[in-house]
């Protein structure tokens, strides 16, 4: 994929997001499986419960981030204002799009540059994984993180994404050891993350002890970008194959777990399919540190703007606190502590 | 909520009960997933099955309570009376709905007194367990068992229905201590309710120990209070905050299950969705001892008063005896015995 | 129930059977869930394998029982003789329906009579068992075996078609001393049968020990008895309480698996929801000697009459040979030995 | 079934087959039931994977065939050169459909001959086991090989579609013995093959005693012969009949599974159902040595000749290099030793 292309994929990618269904399909993530028990006596008050909480070194005013989606593209830099001016508000974290266009042209930079509506965030870099392998290296990463004044850099990896493009890069071979050099010579932490189907502990041992600092999951069960990439797809055939692969991945309760399992003391962002507070207390109670999402931000941008983005992560921090409130969870210590039933 | 909103809140309520789907979403009672075995020989006279009980010390002629529902405006005292009359013809329990109302503006009690028309019937008080930290105590108890004539009084539990109201009372801190004061205090029986998201048996043990006597587990699966209070939500995230909650609880034979077998000897009332009396058959053989529904009473009242209630219980006391006939059980004892398979 | 009542009540049946949806809902007869293993090399030639057997020491060209169902009014004589008609052609067995009509009024016997078109089929007749407790006795029972020259009597229990009735004959106590005294009196062997909720293995030891030679199980998941019945109640609570009760009884496989298991010997009839030969062979492996069905014949019947039914059973008896050759089983000995794998 | 009956018969199947539905109904083949683990990380380049292998002795560039199909009246010359053309593009193998026809009439032959067009590919001899009890012995098979210069002669068995069919060829006794000497005789490999109801491992394991070198599982779930045959049954009790059917069979995951616990070096051919590439890595991973596909060829070359049949197959050896990539499987060897999940 040429240099060029990517800024009409970006806006393609916003566009299609907003205006298809792109969600996983004959696969969830299973948080409609888990199950908390009701506590008809949680004595204690839901106005005192806390949500703050502490990622990377970064106080946040409650366990939500926005997930990296866009920048790059003249369009996208309103996108990109209004979901930081929510963040600030709310005290949550944010990730910016992958920033492969703007390093290539530095004039798509103020695209990504949010700071300056949101100086107290704890804000992600984001550059793909497998651009180690077509020409970036440390350097651009740097710039990645100074362009925005990142907390930390985010790697994503989106190898089936790639894969139904017939011009993807899919040249994943021997990543790891660039990506351990990288860790040892960025200032600022990496994270790495799935775009939606999902990293379970076997990657995930494998980029902790390359230097990686914390995996968000990015599940299965949410948007899917086998299907984004399918509505891109001009052939039949093409759309058939990107299809195919439409219920891959691992369900991103399921990759929680496995990575708490594995890891115990990595940070964990439980992301892909997230949709409601009740769904971030699950997540929490997998494992997870933070929750996050990323298309219902979107959404809610594009109807709304800031205001709505506002709106609707409150929302959710209120249904988090009501599961807090009626498991008796006092504090996110507690949440985390709190039993998860399955049920199918 | 002030006081003065109560009244107008009441109304809403049944309102909402009579005409909107509040029935529990993504969640069942697990009624239907247990079967008695048939007995093709049952051996008994099915007039001679014996469906009386005793329950706190007050005689029963068949194991059913008319769920609390109603009270404290001008229209729901019809309710009440015309509920009271059926069960005073059919010698079951009932139980009045919030006297909260009414305990703060006594020209409202007469709409909760009911013994004119139901002089021998078992009847039970109700106020919010949680109102005990929001300026009520053992006077307020008590005047609201004096009241009604009441033999018992039901504290309920609303943990969720509080959550999802912006201005919600939710402040269940400490809530214990002062029920074991309650209980000290007052010559009736105090009963533990729920009101559709279920008393497991970490809550009902601590409620027992406190010296609560009786427990309705009110459990998930049948009118969801998250569901009623969603459509009193103006704005459209506080349905959606409400909404949320469709699915949450212990279901209804679950919490029933669970609450026996911590606590062998304790009164139960099973609960919440229960909506034949193939169901109330199916609580007494998992642990209850009486059956109890809510919302299909108010249904009946409604389309048909006295006698539409009337014929509705009837029903269920007549699928409750064929439910017995047809596994051979000649009474409540033999019922208890009985045992139920689960198939899913 | 008075006995005048009967033979409206028997074109009611018959008339509802045809026109309404009577199944068994919420249940099923489990045949569904249940495979054999396709051997795709029999080594054996289809037209040689033998459906032959014996019942009751009477031969049987195929397992096969057309099940009782009518009698005692006039139109009912043509719909017997035409099933018998095709059970004679066929030499397979056949049952009439309850004969109590006919021996309070001798002039509805030749209704029953169906010997003179078949004369060699092995032919049962029927009774209610709980008219035992209702003024009939060994007399009467000699007299319905006499009145159609039967191989044996079929007893027919049937306590929840009773129970739903609110004049039904539910007196069941004390029965199995009568069903022990007449067992020893009656010169030809008694059969207990249920009508669609199942006879299980603990009925079903009872009345072997009692002297009953065979059980037809006639279980759940075919036609439900409470559902003809709810057709037959004028009002909507009796609709109801017998629409509860539809989802009621022993599905026909686990009926058939637990008798067999409890008494590996004695006589079993597979039947209630039987509708392929498929079902029959399942039945078989399952345990049963027979396999059995009552409403597909009446649909036959009522369609194209003796031909139509001929053609029905001819085509179940081809599905049981094909299931057979493609298990690779030349009898009923190997399909009886044939294993099932249960699939969910 | 008559020789001259048999070319009407092989057009009339390809016309049911192209029109109606004929697929397995009630009945699935698995492969949604298995799923891969996502690896985000499979450190190799998706263009370096390598699908090559060989079967029997001869290289494929991908590991599939074209199930066995058509031939033996004039229409069908076209078809197979159009299959065997993308086939000999693509350096996957391919089979012919019964030549049966083209024993008992040698001007049929030519429709069956491809290597005018396919020289290199490996090409499959087909005829019906069965017919070695109808007149068919060793010389009539080694005709099928020369014919076509096949590789091989595959052996179909199909009890059901005989047996499903009024004058279906039913008699399969002693067909073992006859194969083996077939086996024995032929200068080419046999492969035994069903044709959707699946051979399983103790069908298999007596075929390969006999000398048989591979085995097409050809399992359910995918096309169903008695579906197509029940669209050929001029009478309703025969469409019936046929339908019973169309849940019938060994699932073809649970085939593959099978036959390669229960013979670890076979060759086994995975077919059955194999609708995309996802669906021949899961079957590679269960046990086979090939993927195949029948009836989805057939209709790409309805829609659009040789090319659609080409771009058909390149799109499911896509995805099945998409699946190696991202589950880091760099060649067959490792897709092999892959796992795979079973979820329900
Ligand atoms: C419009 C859009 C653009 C995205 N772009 C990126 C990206 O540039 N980098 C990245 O790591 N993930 C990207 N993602 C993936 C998301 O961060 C997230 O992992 C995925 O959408 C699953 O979360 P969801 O189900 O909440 O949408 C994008 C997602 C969306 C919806
Ligand atoms: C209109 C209405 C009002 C109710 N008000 C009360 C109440 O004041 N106090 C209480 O304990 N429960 C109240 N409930 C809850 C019921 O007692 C019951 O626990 C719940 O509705 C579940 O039972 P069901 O599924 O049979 O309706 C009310 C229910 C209804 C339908
Ligand atoms: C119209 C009709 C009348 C029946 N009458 C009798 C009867 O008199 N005696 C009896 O034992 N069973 C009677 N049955 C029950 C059947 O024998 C059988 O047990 C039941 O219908 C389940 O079988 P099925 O699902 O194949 O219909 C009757 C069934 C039908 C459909
Ligand atoms: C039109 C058509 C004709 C077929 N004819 C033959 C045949 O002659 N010989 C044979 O072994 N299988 C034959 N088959 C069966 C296929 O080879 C294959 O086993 C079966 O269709 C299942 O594969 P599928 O689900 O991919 O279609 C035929 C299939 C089709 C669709």
């Amino acid at each position: 994929m040429t240099e060029t292309a990517t800024e009409g994929r970006k806006i393609d990618h916003v566009n299609i997001v907003i205006n298809e269904d792109v969600n996983a399909k004959g696969i969830t993530t299973g948080f409609g499986s888990y199950h908390f028990e009701h506590d008809a006596l949680p004595e204690l008050d839901m106005h005192s419960i806390d949500l703050r909480t502490t990622f990377l070194g970064k106080k946040l005013n409650a366990p939500f981030l926005i997930s990296s989606m866009t920048g790059g593209a003249a369009p996208t830099e309103e996108i990109n204002l209004q979901l930081a001016e929510a963040a600030q508000a709310l005290g949550v974290a944010m990730g910016v799009g992958s920033q492969r266009a703007a390093i290539f042209d530095s004039n798509l930079a103020s695209s990504y540059q949010v700071r300056r509506v949101a100086p107290d965030i704890a804000l992600f870099a984001n550059l793909g994984a497998v651009q180690l392998n077509y020409g970036y290296g440390i350097e651009q990463c740097q710039r990645a993180v100074d362009m925005i004044e990142a907390d930390a850099l985010i790697l994503h990896f989106n190898a089936l994404q790639e894969a139904v493009q017939p011009e993807g890069d899919t040249n994943f071979a021997g990543l790891l050891a660039k990506i351990e050099a990288l860790c040892r010579a960025l200032p600022v932490p990496v994270i790495a993350k799935e775009v939606g189907n999902g990293i379970g502990s076997k990657a995930a041992k494998r980029l902790v002890e390359a230097g990686v600092q914390a995996i968000d999951v990015a599940g299965a069960g949410g948007t899917s970008w086998s299907e984004v990439e399918r509505f891109r797809q001009p052939s039949k055939t093409g759309q058939t194959t990107a299809g195919t692969f439409a219920g891959w991945g691992i369900p991103t309760t399921e990759a929680i777990k496995q990575v708490r399992a594995a890891l115990p003391t990595i940070g964990i962002i439980g992301s892909g399919g997230v949709r409601s507070g009740l769904d971030i207390a699950k997540a929490i109670a997998l494992g997870a540190d933070l929750g996050a999402s990323a298309a219902p931000n979107l959404l809610a941008q594009n109807k709304g703007g800031s205001d709505a983005v506002h709106a609707a992560i409150s929302a959710m921090l209120d249904q988090l606190r009501i599961s807090m409130f009626c498991t008796g969870a006092a504090d996110l210590a507690a949440l985390r502590q709190t039993p998860l039933y399955r049920v199918s």
